[in-house]
């Protein structure tokens, strides 16, 4: 429809980058894009950590799955959900904060999430490419560690940034028609969309693996779905003052 | 720096609406434009409720705070963090799903939330402005009923959206030195940025309000969080299966 959409349309994770570094003054103005998303009632509780450090960069891969590109990524940012910042803004003001709400948890993680991805569409929009790096959280103690987080901040998700060395495909999406709904739920229908869909991702990994690849999307989930996942998140997170109440 | 940070940085909430329909196929290309946003490993755990029925606008309006905006946009949307879908999944592979953990709640919120940044940044590329409707957690029990969702799917927010007809200023954000920090954690200068960036904030409500409204960033906040936070909300997620454990 216009370049806008075109670009958003053309999004697909790049996990492999040329020997070329992105200038500070760059990431700043990245920075500046993310932070011009909606905010939950101004709270602006996003928190961004830039590693360089490759001792760091080291440790975090080895907890993420030993994803390299954490390592070999030119930028490597942390988006973390910040209430620190909220609990300095009281004490400017001698009142008291009252922490430790599911909501607080959910509007502060939304708020990053809002933010990061404004930063990739504008990270994209100049030739970069990237990918979030939700495997952080496996041992998510560790990352905050690392980082050394105060109370009520917590490392939501990484995100891997550069200039892109590989060009692969966009991956197909669910129809439409599972996602969009009028008026109600209503899932009638999504069982057979789903397996119509199916077809079509199993074609993709097919082609993407020259036939040895053989998985639908639904193989993939049940298949994910029957472990458990990251049952330590919780724990973690009250002992950082989330989802107390 | 190009036309697409341009409009990140143009970013405003739009709450006026012309009189004009939006076009079912354009709200069809904005769902699109929202799923190929990234999704933590493939679940795609959104799905979007468009209500246009006039009763069940005035009741979730009257839920959030009575914004009226709810009843007036062209379009209303409702974005539900969905995991029936994965249930469904696992039945189609007889698979036992193991669900209720801190970490599934987490990743299909933040997919919720980069779709629908997504399908924002889309649409105001194609003239059309919005905003986010934290506040049907008013009474988010009463908003599940009305759109009939079940077990594992709840709605983490509204977006209502139109072609503007007010031109709003855009808001000033926090300084990029308080948002982006290097290798670790380190706020020993926010507390002077920040009341620096209060007094911006003061004068930005100064001249929009002709000298009436009279506030900072970190009173507001702080007035904010001395009042509990929609304290319902842990129980109403437990009740769908969500933050089990």
């Amino acid at each position: 429809m216009n370049n806008v959409i075109d670009l958003l349309k053309a999004h697909r994770s790049i996990r492999k980058y040329q020997d070329r570094q992105v200038d500070q003054k760059v990431i700043e103005e990245l920075i500046r894009a993310g932070q011009c998303a909606a905010t939950s009632s101004f709270i602006q509780a996003c928190s961004v950590i830039q590693v360089n450090d490759p001792t760091t960069r080291q440790e975090i891969s080895r907890v993420a799955a030993d994803q390299k590109y954490v390592i070999e990524a030119p930028v490597f940012l942390v988006f973390c959900a910040d209430m620190q910042r909220h609990k300095l803004a009281c004490d400017m003001h001698q009142a008291e904060m009252l922490s430790g709400y599911t909501e607080q948890f959910l509007t502060a993680s939304v708020d990053c999430a809002l933010f990061a991805q404004n930063l990739l569409v504008a990270a994209e929009s100049i030739g970069l490419g990237g990918c979030y790096i939700g495997a952080i959280r496996n041992n998510i103690a560790r990352v905050d560690e690392l980082l050394s987080l105060p109370e009520k901040v917590y490392p939501v998700f990484g995100m891997c940034l550069g200039y892109p060395a590989q060009d692969p495909e966009t991956k197909p999406r669910l129809p439409v028609e599972v996602i969009l709904k009028q008026e109600t739920y209503d899932d009638k229908t999504d069982r057979d969309l789903i397996a119509a869909y199916d077809n079509k991702v199993r074609r993709y990994y097919h082609s993407r693996t020259d036939g040895k690849k053989d998985d639908s999307w639904s193989e993939q989930i049940s298949g994910m779905l029957v472990k458990e996942a990251r049952p330590h998140m919780l724990g973690y997170l009250r002992s950082k003052g989330f989802l107390l109440k």
